[in-house]
């Protein structure tokens, strides 16, 4: 099945694998009229690239991103955007016994099962970096989105049992570590925690938690198209990803509903510059996580998304190959000791696909807005 | 824009009201040759029937289902299954606030806000009575995946406070007592906060577990038609959902790699009756949840949803109009202290159909399959 | 596969076969705010109602729509319109042969080959009837249409032999006559061919000329979706249409380019009232039939359907029955001579669920307008 | 919208301009294990190569397709095949004129109305090369429906008034000539007609034909997703594409029944080297073009297609300005006075992806076949 592509309107397509020619991303559907560069998406790539950090793996990718159609003068043109970043090295290597054994906690069992054979090249096409088509396109996502107001930011919210501190969080702070965590203290916690554990030759897991802010009420389609759906589809579908969960999330199934209700009240809003006051209707609290049916509610989207740690360790585990014997592997090379840092930008990117996806989509649900685009007492 | 189907080869369309003439669904891409009834479908609706409990709504709902089309001489013929609902009592009632005032934690105002007006009888669109045509098309659906060996059973984990405990667990006393729980005691346990909540016109949230057991390996689609994704998707998009996890979940964020990885290891199989063995690959463990890479791994697939306390409560609550005036509503009428017993069934329901549809799609994903499957030599 | 839908945002999903409990519609994207009743449908489907005509079957439909969900107090909700015509008589008869054997120009054998079975009992889902879903859903879709200007007719071009002539061609004359000919005297001259063709047990075929007038220019999508290609499938998804073309059509493929170029000039537009004269751009003909490049131009959208001759006819035919014996087969009972005029209004419905799906999918082309839509300044 | 993509299971993206850095497609859901190389892509590619003819293009545009992903070892993995074609050629040149002025038969004006502006450079993605992603696609859907014992292949029926004949037609003559028509004879006066033509600076429009064969019985589905709806589509999609038929086509509105119905009758088959002879059910003519209703009836599925004549001609044209003034307008450069020839193949791709997407589309029609496919006995 064609299980590349995602959204409605707003439409990517991803290809590539780990060690192939090149990764990439077609975004179909992107409105005509925004300005777009290299630039643009070379700044959100840049932040899956493992830094100089201990904890994300040495290997310089240094992707570069091109963009060979649906943009001229420096405008998209409302045809396809490609974006492509080629892999610079392609040395053939030893893959050794990766070719044949299945390492625990990776694809390579489920890929030869569903298609009889695999690439076993660095993971091919279930490695970690087909997600930089991903980023690619929620660059593209994230500019059309701030062109309409809206703002989509991730950071690290937990690694291990290290959890950032609501007292101390700080969004200016998530880019000064090299962790993603909004919180200085914590990044420093974590950071001798995943020490210890690269010395076991362990790993961590994590969460990222996500804020989209200034969506128009009423975005998200009732019943199977609901906006926290399918960002929990979304967001399930970045590899390491074991839970997602919105506004007070697993909370809630301890809550009682006198707490976790969020009650309505009215705010004074005060146009720019203006007299006049404008009462708008707001939530006082937002357990809800900003919906409400499966539309958004006014607040901000707030969303979590639990990573598992990385599977890939230097222990000794117990395993099978493809022949049917059992096996013991010892992964080599370097890895990460966690995924969490350098999935920050991914969820950012998965969150702007959708909530631009379904922003473009909720343009048709009230005829009289309809009659208005199409030139108001005219037409009828 | 078009929200209210699901699926992509096995497809469902619902429609209805909570008081409206009726709540229903097209089956659509069901496989010819199903034998099917209104029983097999009765069985899985009287499953959402409030009951004779006291934490379930009073009013007798006796959802009659009737197949308009698509079954012939008790087989479905591969085109659409109309089920139909027909809604027994519409007499028009009073409505009185609840026209005009927005219920925290219902989707009153966002309605309002993407549509310019509402059906505000009974909460319309977005009320649980919309379960009704997707337990009506998950019977199907289970039906369907029984014929091929899989089975698909939900229960409730929590409620409050009070959790299943491993030991006790049980799943033949699921159906035994009125919350659904597969542990006698937990069940006792859980009536008496109830009680309590009842008592202080207050509502619980909860947690429902899933396990999908016999899918054959390699079901699901890499990148973004995950197993693991669409199982979110179809989860979240049940209206009182906060959480979805599987596998480990969200423990798996404060896990280490070697605690989380499962190791494979051969497993005797004997068929039945016969001599020989065959090794099969199995896991040791399943932290995974039975999806790795987003494809089915062998293992039962275990899922958990978080729901949010019912938000209709007899207490008074802080909210807004739709004319911008802040009010004070007490919600009047029966309501239960918690939606999970009555909402297994749906958890159930919207696994089956996805299931099902992504068993159906991975039938395209090997050429020698596919040759085998049109004609074997001759072909070619 | 789940075939039953049509559309992306206003999406229809038809169910029903010819002798079961009913046909129905789920029509599901409608904005909402629509002003819709129960007869805004039955004034559509009457036009498909069989006549007292000679050349339309004497059976008595007298469907009767009912309008199950999705609209309240006289508007559509924006959510899915469910509507539905119950068989009024399904008393089971005798179906004799019809079994067993394989109705030459029929679906019998290919449906026996593709679901190993079939609802023999009159055609099942193959049968005209098929069509009532659809007409009641492009009622919707026309009173969209209408009241965002854009009007959608068809009308019998030719039946056999007989061809309306450019000259006396009046729209008008078109619901006088029982073909549905805009021309009286062409209409005279194929009832006479029409008597003959009876006369000797036979049928005949027609065209089916279709005009959308007053669509914005730029509807519908380069490269895939061209409007075009969406109404030629939606076109030929109708039972017997054989053919499809637009504008100039297959006399196109003689003609030169300096014939079939359309040029574009200015016309004078003057507003209603008003004393400024603002230039147009339009096309001096029309050949084009109305789009260039898959996108409307601003001219009327002109196409036609081919369709065959009833394959149903009294005289013996050579055929196969699904036990591999070849048979001689007489069809009994009273069939139509002539589909075509029967099939116009079907022809109609199918080009007001293209148009309106479309023009609803041409909302998100250009950033500035989809900026004006959310907020104009406010937003970025 | 996203109208960038074709196809549900077997699904492809093109993207590209005229005169960008390259043209591309992806395609997505092609089964694994499909031998695949650059050259089987290259050779359909050649064939849309202008060749040396008078009649098209001399530009040489010596297109080399690259395999970017999706394919490891020889053999297709499943995962998404990228395939691209960079241009080589993007000197920036004088578009003069082009840039502001409306060509007649162009797609210039809607683009501009649609998007706000264009990529005027060569008829930026309305460009005939635009359809260079299609065929390096279909190379790939008809090496697959070769595997499977499918076989699509396109000639030139007519240019102008000049029609193969049914005596001399010989397939294998198609390659022969410039013009791929299958029939030396008409080929020669073609090109007396297209010299004639360009002597007055004209253009011409003509018919592809194309035959599918082997296809087994029941491929398409009922009601919406008709194998002919699908084809028509498909074809429609296609640039200067004006009309479609299959079958009898526009014959059959002036046919009578008796004439157009097919009889079917039992046809003695000996399998291979056997002794045995299995009857089978066969069409004793095809007017219905190889489909009854909507499903292919096991014999070749016969279509046409009508192109309009090139409309880039040398002769002064009146048209307007993007400024809203009118403008006179002469298309400078050399022109294909026929687009017919280089169209054959581009034909037969959307055939081949039309093909290949449904009849994996239909492996789930009967439950029986999904049994078998899962397993048989074991499932169940």
């Amino acid at each position: 099945m064609a299980g590349s592509s995602y959204g409605t309107i707003f439409r990517i397509t991803t290809w590539g694998e780990s060690h192939g020619k090149g990764i990439g991303v077609v975004v179909d559907g992107c409105p005509a009229g925004l300005p777009l560069s290299e630039e643009d998406i070379q700044r959100y790539l840049d932040r899956r690239k493992p830094g100089q950090s201990r904890f994300t793996t040495a290997r310089q990718e240094g992707d570069q991103a091109e963009i060979l159609s649906g943009v001229f003068e420096g405008k998209t043109t409302g045809t396809p955007i490609a974006l492509e970043i080629r892999n610079k090295d392609q040395r053939s290597q030893d893959y050794g016994e990766i070719m044949d054994i299945y390492r625990p906690g990776h694809a390579d069992y489920t890929f030869d099962q569903k298609y009889g054979f695999r690439d076993y090249r660095g993971g091919g096409r279930s490695s970690g970096r087909e997600t930089a088509g991903r980023v690619a396109a929620g660059a593209v996502a994230a500019k059309l989105l701030e062109s309409l107001g809206v703002k989509v930011r991730a950071y690290t919210r937990s690694i291990g049992p290290v959890v950032i501190s609501p007292e101390r969080m700080d969004l200016a702070e998530r880019d000064k570590n090299r962790l993603y965590m909004p919180d200085a203290q914590a990044a420093l916690e974590a950071e001798a925690y995943l020490e210890t554990l690269m010395a076991e030759k362990d790993s961590s897991g994590g969460v990222v938690e996500c804020v989209i802010e200034g969506m128009p009420v009423g975005i998200g389609e009732p019943v199977f198209e609901k906006l926290d759906a399918n960002l929990a589809k979304a967001i399930l579908s970045i590899g390491a990803v074991k839970g997602f969960e919105i506004g007070s999330g697993f909370q809630a199934a301890s809550m009682r509903g006198s707490e976790n209700n969020d009650a309505f009240c009215l705010e004074e809003k005060t146009p720019d510059g203006g007299l006049a006051f404008q009462p708008r209707t707001v939530k006082q609290t937002n357990h809800s996580g900003g919906t409400l049916g499966g539309m958004s509610d006014g607040s901000p989207i707030v969303f979590r998304a639990a990573f598992k740690p990385t599977p890939s360790i230097a222990r000794p585990q117990q395993t099978v190959d493809r022949f049917g014997k059992e096996r013991e592997i010892v992964i080599k090379g370097r890895h990460d000791p966690i995924i969490v840092p350098r999935a920050v930008v991914v969820v950012e990117a998965m969150a702007a696909l959708t909530a631009a996806d379904m922003l473009l989509l909720s343009m048709t649900s009230r005829l009289d807005r309809i009659r208005a685009f199409f030139g108001g007492d005219q037409v009828g």
